[in-house]
């Protein structure tokens, strides 16, 4: 058997019996599993449950504090400054997001920026939790140092992920959502596990000279932006607006979430959510947003192109089909939560 | 002669004295020279005293507004929507930020989208406006449809436009600005002229088929997002922040603006401040800015590369030296000066 199908609902509720056992309060548990079983429905596999074990590891050996008593640094009518306590990267995400929809449900605009936190998992998560609410949602995390500045020839600042969210009426939300890599850790890691080359440049060695062995990379070398300056600028950006401007960590000063399994996470976030009200009535801009994604759907495709997508909207197709037909699994992650099941003392029904 | 240098004070006159000949009242000249002549002085040619003759062009085809009255639409503690009615695009631009950081004084944060207005200038401008009161900016433009989404073979998006801005202490503020396609329209005119290839991999023909020759893409052909999905994600979003939170024009619905010198402008545009204080000590966060700049100037370069540059740098060093040295004005630049001066009936010391 390769892979099985599970629902969202017990995909859900395993994640949450796990992190039980392992000490985290059922509240915090389910937000963490939204985060993750929501990635997975998605079609997101890199950021869903295969994340939990990480998780799990880092408050066994103490790197994670799954009981966080956040505190409020800073507080104002439509800004916020949160202390994560070394939550749990979603568990500081939502709570950081929660609040600016909040003060934007008042103010029209919130903004709260949270330090001291953990791996943040999909950027858009966060963005789309203030456009369920008709408030557009942008998101921001630093990262650990991964990719060379434009000219540079060694690490210096994070991949930092953003994502920016939008409701629409009839259709799903926009959401952008990326890493400001041109390629990933991810694939990296995938391509040194095959032992296929890397795809072409987007990788530097240790020395600064492209490369596509992984081997030269994880040792010492970098991601490359995309889009050269442009992707670096925006790297940039996500980091001042994220670690500088919450008094967090910064680059290299985070510490690596799995070699260092039992050091606090240094993670910042900066969530920004503008209440559509505030500007426009609410009807006509979600009537005008699904004229918009018409438009785009009606461009004509390039040869050998089918139809054209709204950022996110493949996304939102993938959740749709797996709520029906459940979400895949392979072998070896099905094992591996049944044996995070076990450690955790946890029932576990895959 | 080829070119001449003028100093920024000179130019600065100039360029106020020919807008007040064209029936432009002083303060709002004083505007726009500062918004080109800032421009060519941090070496952004392209985006500085050239378009003067395009400005006023547009004035007396009586597609711009010389005299607008700006109405307010939306008002609330931290956001605003303005009607630019049909103002010069530094004009617009520079109230809607100059509403945000006044918002942003009060309440910690402030966001103006601001609709029918014009030519936008460098993104860059206005977000550095919030840095130099100790903010953080942000500045979005929409731009008539000139770009291909994701698989598309016809221009559907706009190119548009985004800006960051940073405060530094010592250094010079972190200023990321970018137009969200791989290559630009300037750099197509100016192959055009040239009569030589563009560069690969950037431009479509009208059918959709990548092409190097300027005539292809000038007749209905597309330019391409950067990194593909990724330059097309945040040009989606720029366009949602700005003509479709302030009600504006959209995409194809922005008239030409040099082909239509008489239609009314419908740009919109989205500004952003962010007070630094309301979440960080600003001598704090200032003192960190520039131990991070430092930290990425230490990266060691890459091979044949002689130093590293924060987003914005290159910008701010050509500022300084074209301060002290002026600024070059090619012949045909200056005779163009004189030609409108001549035009607005404007004394010319060039």
């Amino acid at each position: 058997m390769n892979s099985i199908h599970v629902s969202q609902a017990t995909l859900r509720e395993l994640c949450i019996r796990i992190q039980i056992g392992f000490g985290v309060p059922k509240e915090d548990a389910s937000v963490v599993a939204d985060c993750l079983v929501d990635a997975n429905l998605m079609g997101l596999d890199t950021h869903g449950v295969i994340r939990l074990k990480f998780y799990m590891d880092r408050i066994e050996a103490g790197g994670n504090n799954p009981t966080p008593v956040m505190r409020t640094l800073r507080d104002g009518p439509a800004t916020a400054v949160l202390d994560a306590d070394n939550a749990l990267g979603p568990v500081g995400g939502k709570a950081a997001m929660d609040l600016a929809v909040a003060k934007a449900g008042t103010v029209g605009i919130g903004a709260v920026a949270i330090r001291n936190c953990n791996h943040y998992g999909p950027a858009g998560w966060y963005a789309r939790m203030a456009a369920a609410k008709d408030m557009i949602g942008m998101s921001f995390s630093n990262v650990l140092a991964s990719m060379a500045p434009t000219g540079g020839a060694q690490r210096q600042v994070g991949n930092n992920p953003y994502a920016f969210a939008f409701p629409a009426g009839e259709r799903p939300p926009v959401v952008v959502d990326g890493a400001t890599s041109k390629s990933s850790w991810g694939k990296l890691m995938l391509c040194a596990q095959k032992n296929v080359p890397l795809p072409e440049g987007c990788y530097l060695d240790a020395q600064g000279n492209p490369t596509t062995k992984p081997a030269d990379v994880m040792d010492g070398g970098s991601l490359l932006p995309f889009a050269a300056h442009k992707g670096y600028g925006l790297a940039v950006a996500a980091e001042l607006l994220t670690g500088m401007l919450s008094g967090g960590a910064l680059d290299h000063d985070i510490p690596h979430p799995y070699k260092k399994l039992d050091e606090p996470g240094a993670n910042s976030f900066f969530m920004l959510a503008i209440k559509v009200e505030a500007f426009e009535d609410p009807d006509t801009f979600k009537a005008r947003m699904d004229t918009y994604i018409d438009r785009i759907h009606a461009t004509p495709p390039a040869e050998g192109v089918e139809r054209i997508y709204l950022p996110g909207e493949m996304e939102a197709e993938a959740e749709e089909q797996r709520r029906s037909d459940g979400i895949p699994l392979a072998a070896v992650m099905a094992q591996e939560l049944r044996d995070l099941a076990a450690r955790a003392g946890a029932e576990c029904d895959l």
